[in-house]
């Protein structure tokens, strides 16, 4: 848990070297086949028949839910309210281990570094590497963030 | 467009320096709001009003809305159906341009290689960049992705 609310929070309450587990969210296999027809409608995540023949022997959630899931977890827990200002990259997004049905998902977060913009100094930028972990604590995915905030005034 | 049909395709039909257009899907602001606040709950993506006094002057959507997007138009327009077997990675995501209500998404993919896996040669390993673009041709995001697709029989 970070020391402040997300709403005190600002670039300097972050450090490199700090890390966090925030948690958990379910998923279903009717969350995974929803979003899977919205965003990503191949067979692995739409279609438990077919996917039980596939590469992987059953429906699988699409990366895109594994890393939007992570996100819900990385906001509701990590980034600051007012003082958050986007992020302009990811970088290394790996899928390691399928989600399956039943899957509960949570993260932990290594703050990698922390800096001031040369270009604009009323901000931050925050690198973090975000694992995705399973109830089994396997390492589902993994990626490096980078994030904007804003310096206390 | 692809020549074959989607369930028809297998690695063979993709090769290096293929270039393909595919869109469009329209954001709307209900649309924004309501990505936001399922995974990406932040006051730029689900408080119109508080947006409008943040650094990008108003709503903008999640990045990880404009990368699902793409995928939707990616799965629905490039992928092959029966012989995609899912992906390892995504590299070098950037979101250059925010997008903002009304706005209209498509994707640009470029295939830059193609391979045989030496670890399981039922496979072949599809790597490619995909540009995501507004309605004024701005470039607002880009990612590095690979697929595994099944060779042809």
């Amino acid at each position: 848990m970070l020391a402040k609310p997300a709403k005190d929070r600002f670039f300097e309450d972050y450090a490199a070297g700090d890390v966090y587990e925030f948690g958990s969210i379910a998923l279903d296999e009717a969350a995974i086949v929803e979003f899977g027809r919205r965003y990503d409608p191949q067979y692995l995540h739409v279609d438990p028949e077919r996917a039980a023949e596939g590469p992987y022997g059953g429906l699988i959630a699409s990366g895109w839910q594994t890393t939007a899931t992570a996100m819900r977890l990385f906001v509701d827990n990590f980034l600051p309210d007012g003082a958050s200002m986007g992020s302009p990259s990811v970088d290394e997004l790996r899928w390691f281990v399928p989600v399956r049905p039943g899957d509960v998902l949570r993260i932990r977060v290594s703050v990698r570094s922390t800096r001031i913009s040369s270009s604009k100094p009323d901000r931050g930028i925050v690198e973090t590497q975000v694992e995705t972990l399973n109830q089994r604590d396997e390492v589902v995915a993994t990626m490096r963030a980078v994030n904007f905030m804003r310096r206390r005034a």
